[in-house]
């Protein structure tokens, strides 16, 4: 009878077991609601400042959203796509113009948007750091041409710091 | 402390203000961004006095979100609660709580919330009236009690008359 | 033309302004992988000495998964049954069992489930503290009576503190 | 520091692993869950081995989600893909690398993406099988390059031969 691999998953629970005794729960820099709507400003501030008209999401450390606006008259369709522009960069802690750019077809993660109920891979979509530098939430803008959009969530995230 | 930025907000605000004095409101009875943030402050300083923490969502008239909040510390379910509130009551035109009278077991409208991807059917969701009575979007509040939730929600729709 | 509205919309914009200058984002306590692999193994431990095979399953402070198991021959509808009821323990920051009190005919928020992509709101979802009395995540279980799901659960939370 | 806890898991798991020698495999050649927890285990001693952050799912012969683990600070956004690896390579039997090379524009099963509630078809999934080569599931790996991904993926495959 082999006790060898049973011995070794003992070794590595016990290996778990002293880890997980010296180390405590982690501890996750979350943006506030205050902060959330400063980004939100900041974002319609500039979007008013461009003539553009946008929907503006922004999404907290666990990418669950934070604060939303719409702005008269701009794109319906643009709420669900500044939500997922939101919730990609925060997904994965990327500029989303950025994570297109591997999404095409012969790309490393071509079609990587079938995953986690859509993705938006174009630009709009920006993490927002603390003055740490830690990512705290991202934002995501949807409304005006991708460099407009890019433009207004860089703004958003920028007020944060 | 920099007051200078706030300041700025201000005058912008002020500007805002008078310019939307002269223009007209949307020929289609629609709340406008300003007025779904005014909701959206009135119901959150409603909130802050009654020490709730709650999410709070605005939709206008086609059910769309307008403006979204969530509290800090407040229930990460209460945001779909919330807009689904807001929805729920735009659809039917009706304070959720009433809807709810109507759809318990032998009810005449029993169940109905398997409809429109989920209706919520319990105080929270209040239509939003522009100052000639016509409902131009709703408001949805989830985080407190019922009675909390509809009062919240109430105090952000009156803040529009 | 009436400023007294936009004026008081501006003094609760500095406030927030001031107030927002003085707070730094939160300090979310999450719960780590050691963490919730630990509430794994005690719950399995305890499922397997009370001869029940049961999907078990820990989601993070942000409701988004960390940790799965799904014992052999258990029920297959039980994967998403334990996901869910972790999530709606997390989302609420309570005992499902507890929730699904409140959600019967008649009761205060009958239908909730509705929400949220579907909740599950019988017992076997129980928040997960830290040794400070954090919430940091929630553990799900599905497979047994409700009873017995509950037991498992709670042992499984309890292997934190 | 207290010992005692996972050392009576340890004595546990080998009583476990004596019983598992005596009672013979499912007969469907399915993956158990002692064998879905050591790729598991596998893969994350691989992935910490290169200094790599992921998340890691098995699923069964049902492709069925049969064991999960997200390590801390892995993107959130990897737990769906993780699990979709996992799916689309037992769905297909196939590494989901070499199934992206058929979905590209002009490719033999373009797009097929769509189906399924969305597959994954870059590397990072690959069929997991037993000593006798017969398929009896897969697991999937997200949040490294896709050379890691798939490195770390097939880690923890061979751990079950």
């Amino acid at each position: 009878m082999n006790l060898l691999k049973p011995l070794k998953i003992c070794i590595i629970t016990l290996t778990l077991a002293l880890l997980s005794n010296t180390v405590h729960a982690q501890i996750t820099n979350d943006i506030t609601h205050n902060e959330a709507f400063k980004a939100l400003l900041a974002a319609k501030k500039k979007a008013e400042d461009s003539n553009v008209l946008v929907n503006i999401a922004v999404v907290d450390a666990g990418a669950n959203l934070k604060a939303f606006i719409r702005m008269d008259e701009s794109f319906l369709g643009s709420i669900d796509v500044a939500i997922k522009k939101a919730k990609t960069a925060r997904y994965f802690n990327i500029d989303t113009g950025k994570l297109g750019e591997l999404t095409q077809p012969g790309g490393i993660i071509y079609n990587i948007e079938h995953s986690n109920d859509g993705l938006i891979t174009f630009p709009g979509g920006i993490p927002i750091k603390n003055k740490e530098g830690k990512i705290i939430g991202a934002i995501g803008v949807s409304g005006g041409t991708i460099d407009q959009d890019r433009a207004i969530a860089t703004a958003g995230a920028a007020s944060i710091l």
